[in-house]
C-alpha cells in the first residue's frame, strides 16, 4: 500500500492489463472483481470470509447507506469500514442509479435528484455535492462521481443531454471532492449506445485528470455485443495510465471479454443474488441447484475447489437447502460463487502476467461450453 | 464413546447431575443443550460453527425430515449425518409435536395420526411404528417414541386419555425400535399439569426400561411455576441410571432451573429463533438489538466472550443489520446465542463437577438480574 492513491500498469498482454491500484488502506491487484456490499454487509456472508476468498475491495451502495443507517451516523461510528470491519479499500457508488432504479424518482434536473425513500416513503435531495460528501462521510477510498444512468433503449437525444449532463456532474464532483491524495473519485463515462457520444464522454472526462475512470450505462438490459462493442469504442479514449473500472458487469463471461478489451475492475451482484436463488457459477458452468436432478446427487460442485462449500458439501445437500429455503443455502452457493469469481480473477491475472492470456480465456469458456457433469 | 448406548452419572450437586451419554458416534457431556436442525441445518449457522462452540449433539425434526427431503430419499443418501456433514450424534422427535402444531392434523385415534403437509397440502399418516421407521431410515442415534402432546390449558380428562395413549403407543414404539445396541429410543411422560398423572406416566414408562426418558408436553404455555413443578413432580419417578431430557426448553433461565431439579438434557430454538429477529443472549440477560439504544453504540455484545459474534462485531452494527433485514444480523445473533448457551452449560456443568453449583447458579442468575451495560 502507499500513502497515495496509485495506479501502476504492471503487465499487459494483448489490450489485457495487470496492474495494482495502491493507496493507504491497501493494494488491488487488477483485474479485480469488488463483492458487491450493498447496506454495509456482503449478503449471507461474514466480511472474513470474503476477505479469505482474495477479495481486495468491496463496494458499498451510496443509496442505501445514506437511508439506513445514515452517513451522518456512520461517520460518528467512524466511518463504514470501522463500522463493518473491513479495514481494507471500499468503493461507493454515487447513489445515482439507486435512484433511479429502486426509488420513487421524484425530480431530476441540473441541480440533482429528488427522490422518494423505498423504505419509509421520506423525501431526499442529492446533488452532485452532496454525493461526494455522502461518500465523504461514509470515508469511502474510492468515490464515484453522480452520473444520470439512462436506462435503454433511449432517444439519441435523451442519451446525449444526460451523458453532457452528468459531465457538467463530474466537474462538480471533482470540485467538492477537492484534494485527497489518500483517495480518488472516478469519472463515469455515459453515451448509452451511440459511439460518439461515447467517445466524447471519455475524452472529456479524460480532460479532467481524475484517478480513475469508470463504464456506466451498460449492462442494462442490451445485448452483450452492445456492451462489447461500446467498451471497443471506449476503451481507446480512456487514459491508459488510469484504471479502468466496468460499472455492475457481469457475468464470468462478461468480466474475461471486458478484461481482453482492457477492463481493469469490475462489480456485479451477479454472484451473491444467483447465489441466493440457487445458481452456482463453477468451471463448468453454471448450475441450477433446484433443478430435481440433483435431488440424490452426493457429489460435491467442483471437487477441485478450494472453497468447502463448493468442495464438502453435496449437491444433493445444497438442492434440499435452496428447495426448502433454508439460509445455509444462500450461505453456501453465495460462498461458492464468489470463490469462483475471485479465482477467475486470480487465474486472469496470472494469465496476463504469464502472457497466457488468449489461452487461458479460450480454456475457460470451453469448459464453460462443454457443461457440468453428466447426471448420475 | 462406546460401542452401546451408555448414561454414565459422573457426579450430583443436590439434585443436579453431571453426566456422559455415550454411544458409537460420540459422548453427549450432561447437561447438554442440543440446537435444533429442523429440516437438517441448525438455521443461519455452519454445522462447523455449531460444532465449534461446543455442541455434542444436535437434533432433528422427523415431521420436517419426513416432508423434505423424505427420509426413504436420506436412507439412500447415506443417512442425515452424511447428507448434513454432521458425525456426531442426533437426536430426533417422533414428529407428533409438529403434526399437531404445524400441520392440518386430521385425524387422532389409537392407530395414529393423518395429517397435511403444510408444505404442499398432501396426506401424511404416521402410527408409532412409522415413526421409528422413519427416525430409522434417519438414522437417528436417540429416537423419541410418538406421543400426543396437549395444548394446555386442557380437562383432566383429555390429559389423562392422552397420556395412555402414549404409553401404549410407547410400548409399541419399544418393539418396533426392537434391540439396537448403539442407539436408544426414549420415552416419553406426559400428564399435563397433574401431578398424579404426570406420576404413573413416569412409573409406567420406567417398567419399559427404556434408555432414556424424556418430560414432554411443557414449557407450551404455562408459567415457568407450573412446569417446574411438574419437572420436581417427575424426576422421583424417573430412573437415576437414565437420561433425563426436558423436551423444547427453554430460557436460559428455565434450563438452570430445572437442571437444578435433575434434568439432563434440553433442546429448544429460543437461540436460533430469537438471534434471527434480534434478540441476543447474554451474561448480562437478554438483549433486544431492535431497540434505538444500540444505534451509536460501538460496544460489543461481551467482549470477554470467546465468540467473534458477541465480542468482534458492535451493537451499532448489529442494530443496523437487523433493522436492515440483513441475513448477517440472524447469522451473527445465532452464533453469539448458541455460544451463549453453550457455555452456560459448560459453567453448569463444570460447578456440579466442582460442587459449587448452587452458588454458580445464584451467580449467573444475579448477572442476569443486574442486567445490561449503561446506555452511553
Amino acid at each position: 500500500m502507499t500513502e497515495t492513491f496509485q495506479f501502476k500498469l504492471l503487465a499487459t498482454d494483448g489490450k489485457a492489463r495487470r496492474g495494482e491500484v495502491s493507496m493507504p488502506r491497501g493494494v488491488i491487484r487488477t483485474p479485480a472483481f469488488m463483492p458487491v456490499g450493498t447496506v454495509g454487509t456482503v449478503k449471507a456472508m461474514y466480511l472474513d470470509q470474503v476477505r479469505d476468498l482474495g477479495a481486495d475491495i468491496i463496494l458499498g451502495n451510496t443509496y442505501h447507506l445514506m437511508l439506513r443507517p445514515g452517513p451522518e451516523r456512520v461517520a460518528r461510528l467512524g466511518g463504514l469500514h470501522e463500522l463493518i470491519r473491513w479495514p481494507h479499500p471500499i468503493l461507493t457508488d454515487s447513489g445515482g442509479f439507486q435512484v433511479m432504479s429502486l426509488s420513487g424518482l421524484r425530480k431530476l434536473d441540473e441541480q440533482g435528484v429528488t427522490f422518494k425513500s423505498h423504505i419509509d416513503g421520506a423525501l431526499h435531495h442529492m446533488s452532485p455535492e452532496r454525493s461526494i460528501e455522502i461518500q465523504g462521510l461514509l470515508d469511502s477510498d474510492i468515490q464515484m462521481q453522480l452520473d444520470e444512468c439512462v436506462a435503454l433503449p433511449a432517444s439519441p437525444k435523451e442519451i446525449e443531454r444526460a451523458m453532457e449532463m452528468s459531465l457538467r456532474w463530474a466537474e462538480r464532483c471533482r470540485v467538492a471532492f477537492g484534494d485527497q491524495p489518500g483517495k480518488a473519485m472516478f469519472g463515469i463515462v455515459q453515451g448509452g449506445d451511440i459511439s460518439h457520444l461515447r467517445v466524447r464522454s471519455a475524452e472529456a472526462l479524460a480532460g479532467m485528470n481524475l484517478k480513475g475512470y469508470a463504464i456506466g450505462g451498460l449492462a442494462v438490459g442490451e445485448p452483450q455485443e452492445v456492451m462489447l462493442d461500446m467498451i471497443d469504442t471506449t476503451v481507446p479514449h480512456m487514459p491508459a495510465g488510469k484504471p479502468r473500472y466496468l460499472m455492475g458487469v457481469g457475468t464470468p463471461d462478461d468480466i474475461i471479454k471486458s478484461v481482453a478489451r482492457g477492463i481493469d475492475m469490475f462489480d456485479c451482484v451477479m454472484p451473491t443474488r444467483s447465489g441466493r436463488h440457487g445458481l452456482a457459477f463453477t468451471r463448468r458452468g453454471r448450475i441450477n441447484l433446484r433443478n430435481a436432478r440433483h435431488a440424490e446427487d452426493m457429489r460435491p460442485l467442483d471437487e477441485e475447489s478450494s472453497c468447502p462449500a463448493a468442495r464438502d458439501y453435496s449437491r444433493a445437500y445444497l438442492h434440499h437447502l435452496i428447495r426448502a429455503n433454508e439460509s445455509l443455502g444462500g450461505m453456501l452457493l453465495t460462498w461458492n460463487n464468489l470463490s469462483y469469481y475471485q479465482d477467475l480473477m486470480a487465474g486472469i491475472r496470472k494469465a496476463i502476467d504469464e502472457g497466457r492470456f488468449a489461452d487461458i480465456m479460450a480454456e475457460t469458456q470451453e469448459n464453460w461450453a462443454r457443461g457440468d457433469l453428466a447426471p448420475l
